[in-house]
């Protein structure tokens, strides 16, 4: 189980926009410390005041503590000296870290205005970091809320339907060769050497797209079409 | 360069929101399609006024196509209708996409309420989609722009170091044409519905596959040729 733990948040908007990303994630575990949270809030949590409902409200940091096995700090300011030996993880490090943790595992997000206060870090078992530019490095509480819980939830949905079922190996190289016979019928270009460059390139174009079976099927017919009359065709000029 | 563009944005808060994200992330061109822009926008800004006071302001939507090679679409809602045939990328498969991709890339966001209109994804080389919960699919837009952002700066496209030009837009468009050209010439498939669709898939193929101008010549080259020979042929057929 992650949870999600927000301490001192300060904007009682932001409190229901944490609400809304975790639910947009699949998170449901909330703990509030001491919040300023307000009806504004669950009109930002939109259809996620369930969240809101279901939160934990709690008026020490310590208490909060208590509640999960793995602290888990957030910082935008890696690097610093209360933390002299780890520097923190980024969010994909910390999504390997906690994949298939079978404790309770909180993240703890600090207030808009100061962050986790140095004593609070020091609880934390270790800390996270997004990655920002140094020009503007200080994120909006519920946007880095999102990018945390994206990464946490990264998986790919399974496909819907059969059709989008990747081309297989085979499935390109038959569409490159069908491209290739088509140059040939055509001879064009006559140079065998560029001809055979048209090809790769051709071949390269179709690794770099990602294509689904089914695609490839609709790009194959027009060509094997076109060679097909072309060889039909009595050739005054080829 | 990669842009931000949002079209018809709704709420005032959430145009500077995108703003300091943007800036957290280290992206500054931001183009607004008809904006519901005000002073709010520039406070939600805070230390990022100047993303917004350099954003370009437009009108209407395919003046903002215009401005860049690559036009990529948000979506929340896969494996709906309007492409049936193609599921939009992962955002971490947009990162490896745009990697190292020369030329001016845009990522629309659409409106609050409605995302963007079939048309305009219509206009789009593909889409991108945020994987969210079945439960509460809808993202805040702010937050969904955070979490692109976020996966596309966790490796900056290099520029390009190389001569290679990356392809045009109307030089992608001709290669489009082009293929419904041999299409049509074949008098394939039959029928002009389905027809429409193999060249979707061809254009979608051609968006996705992030071409230089020379490879579109590669391309076009063989298909044209195939067209005029077939247009030469006395057929029997057809």
């Amino acid at each position: 189980m992650i949870g999600v733990v927000l301490v001192e948040p300060e904007g009682p908007a932001n409190i229901g926009m944490v609400a809304r990303t975790m639910k947009n994630f699949g998170f449901s575990r909330l703990v509030l410390v001491n919040p300023n949270i307000t009806e504004e809030s669950y009109s930002y949590a939109v259809h996620a005041r369930d969240v809101l409902e279901n939160a934990v409200i709690l008026e020490e940091f310590d208490e909060a503590l208590e509640l999960f096995d793995l602290a888990v700090g957030t910082t935008g300011k890696p690097g610093k000296s209360y933390i002299p030996d780890r520097a923190p993880l980024m969010p994909w490090e910390l999504r390997e870290t906690l994949e298939g943790y079978p404790g309770r595992a909180g993240i703890f997000f600090g207030r808009e205005s100061i962050g986790l206060k140095n004593n609070e870090l020091a609880g934390m078992d270790f800390t996270v970091t997004i990655p920002t530019s140094d020009d503007y490095p200080v994120m909006n509480l519920a946007q880095a809320v999102a990018v945390i819980l994206y990464e946490l939830s990264r998986r790919r949905p399974e496909p819907a339907v059969e059709a989008l079922k990747p081309a297989t190996r085979r499935e390109r190289e038959k569409l490159v060769e069908t491209w290739a016979g088509l140059l040939e019928v055509l001879n064009y270009p006559k140079d065998v050497e560029r001809r055979e460059i048209f090809v790769k390139i051709f071949g390269r174009l179709v690794g770099r797209a990602v294509l689904y079976g089914r695609e490839v099927h609709t790009l194959i017919g027009p060509l094997r079409k076109a060679r097909i009359k072309l060889e039909e065709c009595p050739d005054a000029e080829r």
